[in-house]
């Protein structure tokens, strides 16, 4: 029986970076990656492919990142897993394991909408084959209608519109697009972004049905509007691929995924889970969160691969840390949206502080820039920050994620050693984050 | 007699952010800015007006950024201060305060070469009418000297290069340009890219006299070798300008700016400094720092200004936080280079790793990016942290910045919560900060 010391299941974000973590921590010990994907998209790649990169095979994650670490990839499907003999049952044969780490993943969220086992209707698998369907029949379409207005409804209608397609419509039932990541000011502007690339956006509604005969012809909305539709896009979010966890006994959490405690322990001996198959808990409060990013999946995957064979990390829970582009608009949060903070009961202060990103503002690559800063009111802690700019707004978002990971305070950012550079950043004297921390700090103090 | 509650001696980066932050926290006050200069310049815009911005009337911080918050500005020469009678007097008569904020910042340094005086040789006054002059006689000149490799040094060459000037030499006398600022590997990235541009670098050398009837002809280096010159640029640092506070009596300290305490305050009741012309001390050990930089000006005047009527802040120290650019290549430190901490007595652990800062790196925007951080080995806490990328790595650096600041340690950093997106920043699995952490703490675990 083929054995290895580690075995990963699963090679995408997690899995690979456990399997280089573990490398790193345990530089005696072999490694194995199973997965069943002949090649691994880049996941947050994925709606790149058909406007910008061009095909797939241009949004890979080359099999050398993880080869050169001496990690060890079979191609196989896993069947099984049996926790007391530690093997695992794959198409090529039975693996054993000393420790093992489930980096299984996610799977495309299917709405229950009649209609949806319509030929051209695509939930979103991050395999190469069904993304080449996909772009074929993208190649031919005229109409294509999305479902679900987050990241990934977004991101695949700019790209699908930027591809060629004359008409794109997103259909979201929440009253804005991205209203669970952004606070609605900055919903309304990626919107405004959207419509201003030629993007049909429907919000407040949804697909009743999808229909057509043998292939997706239109969507019928509940105000019994339709929409013709040569493909649809399900963008409806994930769930946890638990499969095997499931079938071999492991305990799962409240939100499906399977259950961790905060060293990415499993409820099996010698067996680990990250990334997007794994619970989470939020770095507020500590409750059940069902976020999944590839940056949360590689954190866990360091943690994971770090802890087997000694604990050495705890996950502090997840702050939620994400971002996305529309041509050259950039938006980020960091954190709990206002939104987001006053649901989980926060008493909080906001400053928002908008302004060039360069200095003078006709430098080049000069844009306005919009921060704002949510902080507990009592603490002053930050519990979250968001931001609209152009791209270097990605690095700005970490500023802010670096903030509030280390709980600073408004004080602490007001006292914040920034640099700044006349063709890079805002100046000294309107940098954001400080001006929007003296903001608040005025409005903590003035309260009556 | 003219009276303010709040006095500030001078309008640039530290005098503006005094008055902006005594305007939020004492919202009752009186405050009034009193300079001599017409039109204030943004600091460090200076370099772009010659190639980019194109005139010194486009590099200006408006007026209205201060006199909207209630600021007076008074456009007056100040020539003495009596701390006794809380008055200085000026070329508009005597103004009393009640607290008074010194930010008369720096002068441009002349290094002892014969013929500084010669016309056609410009130290980098922060004044328009200089800068005018400098720019007209750039208009003819067909060989420029720069006598220095730092910043502005650096900068001055590519924009004067980059306005038409064919022959620009810089002349620095340590073995590389900006060698203060980096360690070698970035220093001769940037000087590969100055080359690239069409710069000429000299280094190892000085110039031991400028040359010329009746206007700069030629510089003449220590080898015995000349260059031609019909301008030279002095880039040899700044000093602080303490002419009315050391003639008020106001203690120097040992670097020759105005000594003040952690809370910005004088040696005299009631006068504080900040900026260019306030003593500075290391965020690493406390010694005494000759930086110079806006963005610590600004937070040493956000201290200054909130502690004018009762101390709520204290300075931590210089942390040294600075970014260049060249082209689309920008370089940035945030804290100590390693030859700098190893100068200081640390011990340190480094790990440098490369890599794109797209994922996938064909997406627009896409660069190699190179990050290098500096640990101290025993604690593992971060002391510096350097980037050469593209524009982004402006705020990367600000990352690094706040890991700094908070003294997160090489662990803490393999935990960081970063956002990631394909079209703004590296892949999660690939992102420079956490592998250089993960890679530090390898290299900490293996010693022998």
């Amino acid at each position: 029986m083929k054995t290895a010391d580690i075995v990963i299941l699963g090679g995408s974000a997690a899995g690979i970076t456990a399997a280089l973590t573990a490398r790193r921590h345990y530089p005696q010990k072999s490694v194995l990656v199973i997965r069943q994907e002949k090649e691994v998209l880049i996941p947050c790649g994925i709606p790149y492919i058909f406007g910008t990169v061009g095909s797939p095979s241009k949004n890979l994650i080359p099999d050398a990142l993880v080869e050169k670490a001496s990690v060890e990839i079979l191609l196989a499907e896993v069947r099984s897993l049996d926790p007391d003999r530690k093997t695992v049952e794959t198409s090529q044969g039975p693996v054993g394991y000393d420790k093992l780490v489930m980096a299984t993943g996610s799977l495309p969220s299917v709405p229950p909408i009649p209609g949806t086992d319509l030929p051209g209707v695509y939930p979103i698998a991050k395999d190469v084959p069904s993304l080449l369907a996909l772009q074929e029949e993208l190649g031919r379409a005229k109409d294509v209608v999305i479902i679900g207005g987050g990241f990934i409804g977004i991101e695949f209608a700019d790209e699908i519109r930027k591809a060629g397609v004359d008409n794109v419509t997103i259909v979201e039932i929440a009253p804005h697009c991205l209203s669970l990541s952004y606070d609605t000011v900055f919903c309304e502007e990626a919107e405004e972004a959207l419509k201003g690339r030629g993007i049909q956006i429907r919000t407040s509604t949804k697909v009743q049905a999808i229909q057509g005969q043998g292939h997706v012809e239109r969507a019928l909305l509940v105000d019994g509007s339709t929409l013709k539709a040569d493909v649809v896009i399900l963008g409806a979010g994930a769930i946890p691929n638990v499969k095997i966890a499931q079938a071999a006994g492991l305990v799962l959490g409240a939100t499906g995924a399977i259950k961790v405690d905060r060293t990415m322990r499993t409820s099996v001996p010698d067996v680990f889970a990250c990334g997007d198959c794994a619970k989470k808990f939020s770095f507020f409060g500590g409750r059940p969160s069902t976020l999944k990013l590839a940056s949360i999946a590689t954190l866990e995957a360091r943690i994971a691969g770090a802890n087997l064979y000694g604990i050495t990390r705890e996950n502090c829970g997840t702050i939620g840390v994400w971002s996305t582009a529309i041509g050259d608009l950039a938006l980020g949060t960091a954190g709990l949206t206002e939104s987001a903070a006053v649901g989980e009961g926060y008493e909080v202060v906001t400053a928002t502080v908008e302004g060039p990103n360069r200095h003078p503002g006709g430098m080049p690559g000069g844009a306005p820039m919009k921060v704002k800063l949510v902080f507990e009111r009592n603490s002053g802690v930050l519990l979250g920050g968001q931001v609209r700019g152009n791209s270097a707004a990605g690095e700005l978002l970490n500023v802010m994620a670096a903030c509030v990971q280390q709980r600073m305070t408004a004080e602490d950012i007001a006292m914040f050693q920034m640099g700044t550079h006349p063709a890079l950043t805002a100046s000294p004297v309107a940098y954001p984050l400080t001006n929007a921390a003296e903001i608040a700090i005025g409005a903590m103090r003035n309260r009556c």
